[in-house]
């Protein structure tokens, strides 16, 4: 996928990702979902972080979402991750290694993680400033700035 | 946990490591094993790649290690991550981002990751050059050449 496609489409991912973090809210989780799409939209693997569901720390919106896509045939290179806030240093890591060559994010204002790494290595990524992404995370790491801290490995 | 450790300890942590990818191995695994570690040298948590295992491609071994420890007080920066191969650059995104202040490999011959961009972020890296690790692998990507391509994602 290249960066000519439309942003509408953009946004309907972002959407799945969206519904993820609203549900790992509700959960009393960290809020950031994501998900696998191939190149032409079809939904390969969703799911949010749940570190606090489930106690395990490598939970994060973008891992699981891999996870649950399984073993996907023929590589990554054509995939779209979307996920609600700019990955992570590991969730980067994940994108690199595997070769996912499209990254939309919901946001970065309230975290940056590695997403220039990822450009200048290559990776397109797609920042959609999305105004309810930004006031979610928002919200919760003044919620919650303990629980946020600890999933950036600031804790 | 400082470089002038003695390398015994490091050689017994990767004991540890090298038998969880033992048992990768004997299921028709990957063969990287990991495992977390105290500063003292108390076990936290052991793992080894899955992929063929649970179908799941988020299973590395570093990332199972990880996991198994579960959520640890007082972050990551005295403890060690041992890993019989050095870490792709998902695991060492997640070494990064937790901030795991000491990383001892089996052997970086086969395979060398982002080692290099770990010790210029400041982080210990513990090059054993463990000639049973280096076997191992070798004999794997020898063996499972497709296999071992979709673990790095060149598959």
């Amino acid at each position: 996928m290249s960066t000519g496609e439309p942003l509408t489409l953009y946004s309907d991912i972002l959407d799945t990702a969206y519904a993820e973090a609203i549900t790992g809210l509700a959960e009393g989780g960290v809020p950031v979902g994501a998900a696998l799409f191939s190149s032409t939209g079809r939904l390969l693997g969703r799911g949010h972080n749940r570190r606090v569901q489930e106690n395990d720390p490598s939970i994060h919106g973008e891992t699981d979402a891999f996870r649950k896509a399984g073993r996907v045939a023929g590589g990554y290179r054509d995939k779209i991750m979307v996920t609600t806030l700019a990955p992570c240093w590991f969730c980067s890591g994940l994108i690199r290694q595997f070769n996912i060559g499209t990254v939309v994010v919901g946001e970065s204002v309230n975290f940056a993680g590695g997403i220039d790494w990822l450009r200048e290595n290559g990776f397109d990524v797609i920042d959609l400033r999305s105004e309810k992404c930004i006031e979610m995370m928002r919200n919760f790491i003044r919620d919650k700035p303990q629980l946020w801290d600890e999933d950036i490995g600031q804790g």
